[in-house]
């Protein structure tokens, strides 16, 4: 029950919470369920796109040359020898004065080298006029026009758009390999805890760090698992040591009192390389593995959880799913309307509030007092080599929303 | 198989789209489903968080004044009369000179007033020594810290964040009442089309618009539903007019030809609208409703199917699920490294690639070449009012990515 032998630096923690982590292997996956998800491998083309010359207007397929001259003044007759539509392989062969009822989309038989637009001709049936004249190739899309066979489209770490879904399917490209979802496994522990769902009562608290932390998880690509444990000592050892997730988050237990087993267990179980960071919130977040698996000690305040997740917990999930590690928060600059006050030898996580074009710190300092960053647009990191920043200073806002749409 | 007769601004396409949209009906869900939901209503707090006096570091629970000139120097001792751990409702008076061994989180007896850092002691067991006085009140959290009942915690519209979730977790309020998500279907049409997941041969072309769409939808938190039918008027009629859904977005068969038989439908079993816009790609979008349900008529040449439900769907989409009917692209600043060409009278959806500090217009103007999208780092909109941009121009770049990360 006393203070931490020797802090870790924020730089050296997460150095520890990422090393030896890497993408996790691919799966494949249907390209209709892989919208998001990070490709495993380059994407390359094996069909061309169209494979086929095809029409990009409606109107008619046409020797060019038989509308050389044509204009509203001097019409000249074509005879419509039957359609092209989309996805019927009509292949006619149109000879001179003679053309084919084409859509966008459908294939331009061999002997046409043009389409004459709809609203270039007048009449309609088996007899037409072209009203104007087409160079030739116009309105005709060349095979491979879109992707040729052999073209690499898409590169592997790619997190997939929603176009880059379309063009998956148009190349006919299945299964989708993609870097595999981490398992989460997020255990938290306390016989003061009531589940998500429950009220709090006397004593007893509803449990807000795990579904905060499957949302968090969630958000950045892996699939939480809640276990939640009694305070008891077997229960945790266990949960510990099952190696069936690839990533485990605790939190909670986890500062220097004789109850904070934790650090105690991974430290006995496996290997504990940090405990005890230079930050505030967040101090007690701590480093390990047991049985291959890396664990992330998290605080059990839940805006100490909060930071200790965006700080190291949440670049190992992304990292695990082929995601960069960066921050996910977008930033904005602002002035400070107030002083920023922190210490030389701590990173401070400092929650704040963007007002127009001023940034208010929140007075707040307890790690336990979730309201503030509910209230927060974001927050400030103060770095260690400062005692905080002066009012007036321009800082950068990490926004929580991702957009800092304030 | 003429063109369009009166062609309806961008403006007034997205109004008449919006026209009568709103968020939909509530729905209660459990808070761990929650996230990323939009609240229906505001959240108020019925409890006090915490309920009771929490200690916020590890020590002693003490009378203060106890420790009162205590110093390394001037050790004072006090009598360990038991411990208080978070749940347990350990009230035991404490009488001078004694205290009770305490947990962060644990409540503090009724009869102290600070808690002693477990760093500003000796000893342990029944008798430790004060090594620092703890003024009155300190390393205590009162009732009501976080939360107090009554409290507003969040206000309706809010889009929850992983830490609201936690907050509405501790406060015990469930179910949450949010936004009910849209369901839309998606309908694509064409006996061209092969589903996702199988390849193109001949003429056929594999379906790329509706995985896109599908991904589109969900991204902006709607549940898709795809639909695939033949070409042909009935099955089409069948699916517009089912008003088992918030949304129908339709993709292909847009245009003005005689086989282009959406918009003729819409006119016939309902309302249409819009339909033709001045904007490149994507003229032949429509806007409709048909038995009470929204339908939205997308062209089927992707890259076109990909503005018009930028521009128009996606906002709709937005709109019904409780969200800001805003892009949901972040946006950069560049200049321009050629020139980009439109014409007065025309909003133009110019795909862009940003290179260091220019950005780059792509050649390729056809709507039907999806490449440019997945290579595109996002879009350019130039308003109907110009005629483009000279090289070297400042322009905004909408990015796909959401972040501009390049």
């Amino acid at each position: 029950m006393r203070g931490f032998r020797e802090r870790s630096s924020v730089e050296d923690a997460l150095a520890a919470a990422l090393d030896g982590i890497g993408p996790l292997p691919r799966e494949g996956i249907p390209v209709t369920e892989a919208a998001g998800r990070v490709l495993a491998t380059d994407v390359e083309s094996t069909v061309n796109v169209p494979g086929f010359r095809r029409a990009t207007m409606d109107g008619y397929a046409v020797r060019a040359e038989d509308t050389y001259g044509a204009s509203a003044y001097n019409p000249i007759p074509l005879r419509v020898l039957g359609s092209s539509m989309p996805g019927t392989g009509d292949n006619l062969p149109i000879g001179p004065g003679e053309c084919l009822r084409i859509m966008t989309g459908a294939p331009v038989p061999d002997s046409a080298d043009a389409v004459l637009k709809a609203e270039d001709t007048s009449g309609s049936g088996v007899q037409i006029e072209a009203t104007a004249a087409v160079p030739h190739g116009r309105n005709v899309g060349r095979i491979g026009e879109d992707v040729e066979a052999g073209d690499r489209i898409l590169g592997a770490g790619r997190r997939l758009l929603p176009q880059d879904i379309g063009l998956i399917s148009a190349v006919g490209h299945s299964p989708v390999a993609v870097v595999r979802r981490p398992t989460v496994r997020i255990i938290v522990s306390g016989d003061e805890l009531l589940p998500p769902g429950g009220s709090p009562s006397g004593s007893s608290i509803v449990d807000s760090n795990s579904p905060m932390l499957a949302a968090l998880v969630e958000r950045d690509g892996g699939i939480p698992e809640v276990v939640s444990l009694p305070d008891q000592r077997e229960a945790m050892a266990d949960a510990l040591s099952r190696p069936d997730t690839d990533l485990v988050i605790t939190a909670g237990a986890a500062s220097v009192g004789s109850e904070d087993r934790v650090p105690v267990l991974v430290g006995e179980l496996g290997r504990l390389a940090v405990h005890g960071i230079t930050m505030r919130p967040s101090s007690p977040t701590g480093v390990g593995t047991v049985n291959g698996v890396r664990i992330l000690i998290l605080p059990g305040n839940p805006v100490a959880c909060l930071a200790a997740y965006d700080f190291f917990a949440g670049p190992v999930v992304r990292t695990l799913g082929g995601r960069s590690p960066a921050s996910p928060y977008g930033t904005i600059e602002r002035r400070l309307s107030g002083r920023l006050v922190s210490q030389i030898g701590r990173t401070d996580y400092a929650r704040v509030v963007v007002d127009g074009d001023r940034v208010k710190p929140i007075a707040i300092s307890g790690s336990s007092v979730l309201s503030s960053v509910t209230a927060a647009t974001g927050f400030v990191v103060v770095p260690v080599s400062s005692e905080g920043y002066a009012e007036g200073t321009r800082v950068t806002v990490h926004c929580y929303d991702g957009g800092c749409a304030a």
